[in-house]
């Protein structure tokens, strides 16, 4: 396995180090080139890596130079280096070049994004337009010709929610009536009485898109900030607002799995919600610029310059994220077999943890490791494909083995039984 | 009187639309010059002028260009049209140019802001640093010894506001508890979900400051949107939650008549409160330029050009503006003599009536129409003075009479009696 990691900024950068650790004892492949527009970006990369895991970590590694916005750029680089798995880490706006430059150099493919949407023209919170993913799917025929394989959405959410997807309904459920994503944290940034985690330029990209949901075999749209509801996190977390966002798990579950009902919630919490409402209401959300004094700029520009860099906050910050997915239905097997079952499956990474281990703030560490075991299980042949596939189209219990284990990754997982006991009456 | 008016921007075009109006009946001045640094502007106002009042009106008006900026500028125009009584309508920033400029002229100056407050430097929400006016006040010996007036705040609030304060003190009240400024407005935008009537980066400058209240004696400040307090306005307005706002009236009442307390309190509502509050957390409300994307920008600055402007706005805005003082204590005269009483004294203008007679927004009218009635009075002698003055130095009634006399400016205040009726068993 040759990997062409396409983008060293906080996750390319994090994958780095977790597949530069891996090596140490299971050194699956021979190169990992990590490639940016930037290259010195891409160099200081490959030094950190060089810093924290040795020579022997660094070996398989080096730095390139790549317009992620130019199919024919990835698609040279990925040939020069004889790249056979092409590995997207940049923002969703470089999805497709990517895709297609992987595809035209005959490279397998993997990212934890998917092609953006379109709002519907006339009834954006009713309809779906072009879906997440859309771009990328009516393309899967030339990927299954090719004999190569697309693995789309491999993060953790999405990603491991999708692993988990699969696993609830082959070993958990017999009928399923809901698979919600919900997503939470409770990290604060020391000094900053408000400073996002993560980029806030597609915090606002996803929040105010509609969100869209499976309902009943047939995907729709609703307006932003619907339907809140309070969901207790486990660990330290507790009870956070979520509301529907617009998020690839809905759009990737239902092709493979069958629920009646498949939501993404985010816990972006009261005050947040209250922000990015205000943004929205001020047209500070727009991307187009506007003139300000003789200069052209755009809003949503400017209120990512005027909050402090999430890159550079990992040492101030506190807390712990979980990513998680709730699932409702009938169960199966032993004591639960046609009862009605709720159960949430969780992967929760603290960023003290994370910081200390991996020198990655924990939101980045917790996307960054689904792909590193992906890859893996590609590279030994646990997984194998050929067309647009999503995770829960490939077998669930290697990937959520590798994760857990002390000799694999040693992130563990957990599962919350919220059935609530039948009492003792009944 | 010869007037030089500094500004022809809302205010300023509206003062001149009055004036002119005025002039066909009582020509009280002989030259009104209305400058602007950008004269082009300055050129507009006169011919708005000329296209409402006919040549009649505008015969007495002039334009000029000026910078009102360097107080030189302002004092060789001054003494180049021969200026009796310089009238200032610019942002607040240019106040002290315009003030010095003017006494170095040897003219009378009016305002309808002070010179600028600083936080103090440790304790800003306690105690008060530089205070409004406070630049102003410095300098009254050099207006005394030239026998010449700066009559300072002259608008609606403070201006309006500062003459019922002494119309209480001396004909209501034996005692005044509180001297309480309250503002609130139910005006909307056609077409905008969220379009302030007003300068945001102004309105953002007034409630960010640290407000200003004059308790016991002394002035202190508090924190922004201190003590929320839904107030119930006339007319068709109702309701509307209001917060401490640093503004003029609390630093010039206390230097003239007695109360124990003095207050001015916004009718922001919840919704602009929140809006506002947004903004600070997110470093919006700041004016010192940030980078983005290789460009340098004020983010206030973006936030205000993200807005409509509201100069565009008074044709599609609905509702009125109520300005007033709220006065609590001791009442005299029959019937009240010895007894606590409760007064709203109140000036409520509506946008459509303001557009269609003037052709100028209702928050805008009202500011301008106080300054010209005080033209007037200082024409004919019955306002004089020297050295630096609010409104409550001057006599009252001649104003409150001229503002409401058909023959005078027709616009009429009102006083809501708050007093409880005291029970008959009590």
């Amino acid at each position: 396995m040759k990997i062409l990691l396409v983008g060293s900024g906080g996750v390319g950068d994090a994958l780095s180090r977790i597949l530069a650790r891996r090596f140490r004892t299971r050194p699956f492949a021979d190169a990992v080139v990590v490639a940016d527009y930037d290259l010195a970006r891409a160099q200081r990369t490959v030094e950190a890596v060089r810093h924290r895991e040795g020579d022997a970590g660094v070996r398989a590694f080096s730095a390139a130079r790549v317009d992620a916005s130019d199919a024919a750029s990835v698609e040279a680089l990925a040939r020069e280096v004889g790249a056979t798995h092409v590995m997207n880490a940049v923002d969703p706006r470089f999805v497709m070049p990517i895709f297609t430059g992987a595809l035209a150099a005959g490279a397998d493919y993997l990212d934890m994004a998917m092609s953006l949407s379109k709002p519907h023209p006339t009834e954006p919170y009713a309809k779906t337009g072009v879906k997440l993913g859309d771009e990328q799917f009516a393309l899967a025929p030339q990927w299954e010709d090719a004999g190569r394989l697309a693995l789309v959405g491999i993060g953790v959410e999405p990603g491991l929610a999708d692993v988990f997807a699969r696993y609830a309904c082959e070993e958990l459920f017999e009928t399923v009536t809901e698979l919600g994503v919900r997503d939470g944290a409770n990290l604060t940034v020391d000094g900053y009485e408000f400073a996002p985690s993560f980029s806030i330029w597609t915090t606002i990209e996803e929040c105010l898109n509609p969100p869209v949901v499976w309902d009943d075999g047939a995907w729709s749209t609703l307006p932003p900030f619907s339907e809140p509801e309070v969901f207790d996190f486990p660990g330290a977390i507790g009870p956070v607002e979520c509301v529907h966002v617009e998020h690839e798990e809905v759009l990737l579950m239902p092709r493979w799995l069958q629920a009646d009902r498949v939501t993404f919630k985010y816990g972006l919490g009261e005050e947040f919600i209250g922000v990015l409402k205000t943004l929205r209401k001020l047209g500070l959300d727009r991307t187009e610029p506007i003139t300000v004094k003789g200069v052209e700029v755009s809003p949503r520009d400017v209120v990512a310059a005027s909050l402090p860099d999430p890159a550079t906050l990992g040492p101030l910050m506190r807390g712990a994220t979980c990513a998680g997915l709730l699932v409702t239905g009938t169960g199966k097997g032993e004591g639960f077999a046609g009862r009605p079952r709720e159960v949430y499956l969780h992967h929760v990474v603290d960023n003290a943890w994370s910081m200390e281990e991996f020198g990655a703030q924990c939101v980045v560490w917790q996307t960054a490791v689904n792909p590193a075991v992906a890859l893996e299980l590609l590279a030994d042949g646990r997984w194998s494909g050929a067309g647009v596939l999503g995770p829960e189209a490939l077998p669930h219990r290697p990937f959520l083995d590798l994760l857990a284990a002390e000799d694999g990754y040693a992130s563990p997982w957990g599962m919350q039984e919220r059935t609530p006991t039948p009492s003792s009456s009944s």
